[in-house]
């Protein structure tokens, strides 16, 4: 008896440990933002759009803005400090040449989205993001969430658009 | 009694002929594209991203690629030929580098959406636009409709996507 129970305890050790394996993958994969604990919004490639934008350089990537309900509504009505729910997201992708539209065009001029970069959210909550002007900031590459370093460092730069609530982003009409 | 006949004919074709003025005047303004009879599609701002470009050269512009429900569904869906009711919106801004950003990330790398420049629709409509491979095509400024000479040369640039029924966008993940 004494041995089947020391089997029972190893089997349900190792069931717990590979569960847990499973589970730290999971959360590496698709889990939650350090600091300050987002995790990847739900629907957000379905949000509207914010704006576009082209970052040459070390980033060469086409990006595209886009906002929950709470943040178009109050771009459109130009309504700042952005309220509490508001989600900003922002989506990056390679900055790829497209051969097929030069040859239409007739001139090297296209460049279109390439393979995704990575996608970066603003969360909106002016209690939980005090210390933050009340955003939380957060990086997913392929689903996994960018490291506690980088994230320190968003707030910092955001400062310089303090008089639009740290927002960059104009609205495209 | 005559000349208070003549004096309301002479009220009521002025009444009408200004009334005439401000139809001609809006249907310049928000009209409907020649040839393919397109209007601007109602809410097409709050449509799903399809993707993002920039186009350098003589265009200098960054886009954004829309769809309506039927466009993103097959997109998603990789179906092809898209089915009759599909819309495309593609909006083009002007490529403004933005100081702003440029001082945050300490080097001249960033382009953002300028004015709008102009937006293009294509519309699936397999029996309408048969002659054009299903598609209707139109461009408006400010809403006012492109012309003539200009529309007829949408469907023959956009030859080179036939295996992609005359699409050149690819969905951007």
């Amino acid at each position: 008896m004494k041995r089947i129970g020391i089997f029972l305890l190893l089997a349900a050790t190792t069931a717990c440990f590979l569960a847990s394996l499973r589970f730290s993958r999971a959360s590496n994969v698709n889990g939650t933002s350090p600091i300050f604990g987002i995790e990847v919004p739900a629907g957000y490639r379905d949000w509207r759009l914010v704006s576009v934008a082209h970052e040459a350089g070390n980033n060469n990537d086409l990006r595209a803005i886009l906002g929950n309900d709470a943040a178009i509504k109050a771009y459109r009505e130009d309504r700042l400090p952005f309220p509490d729910g508001t989600v900003i997201a922002r989506l990056a992708w390679g900055y790829l040449p497209s051969e097929e539209n030069n040859k239409v065009f007739g001139r090297d001029q296209s460049f279109v989205a390439g393979p995704p970069i990575n996608v970066q959210f603003m969360v909106k909550d002016s209690t939980k993001y005090a210390a933050t002007g009340g955003w939380g900031f957060a990086q997913f590459t392929d689903g996994k969430p960018a490291g506690e370093a980088l994230l320190r460092t968003c707030f910092a730069c955001h400062v310089p658009a303090k008089s639009r609530d740290y927002v960059f982003t104009h609205y495209a009409p």
